[in-house]
């Protein structure tokens, strides 16, 4: 079951641009990993709010891309980044009005 | 640009099954509106909230869209099983590691 990962990331003053960067390197250990989709931009309503839009092909995927090497290595990268304000939440897709 | 609308519905306790099914009937118009994902679930943290993740070609096309009448119509069908406690973050895609 397609499982969706959003959150925000508050970051230091200025440094939204930084996070983005490193959030958004090319890393195909993702789609390998079964990542189906992953967005990133700046919150329109928080210009210090970084926000990640992701749907992987299960929960369990999700969960095991979080020890890849890259991930771990950017996760490392963006801490100092971080004020440590972190939202979102998660939940396995039940369907879309886009299919049947 | 791509722009990502995020968003959390909160329902009468019971009800987001019933929510679920309204918010992915199946809706050809939205693709034609420039729909690009739209995926329904309810939160994994709270039962009585249903989570939506939308990407559009544009934030003008997201805004035409609610003025669509079948989506007029799904809003009206909606309305009555909502708390009216609303959350979510907008934002304008600005890249991702699946694509250079």
């Amino acid at each position: 079951m397609t499982f969706a990962n959003v959150g925000t990331l508050g970051v230091q003053p200025g440094k939204a641009e930084e996070l983005v960067a490193i959030l958004t390197r090319r890393n195909p250990e993702m789609e390998q990993a079964g990542c189906l989709v992953y967005e990133v931009g700046v919150s329109q309503e928080e210009p210090d709010t970084v926000c990640v839009v992701e749907l992987w092909e299960s929960t369990e995927a999700h969960r095991a891309s979080l020890q890849l090497p890259s991930v771990q290595a950017a996760i490392g990268e963006a801490r100092p980044l971080l004020t440590g304000e972190m939202g979102g939440y998660r939940f396995e897709v039940a369907g879309s009005p886009l299919r049947d």
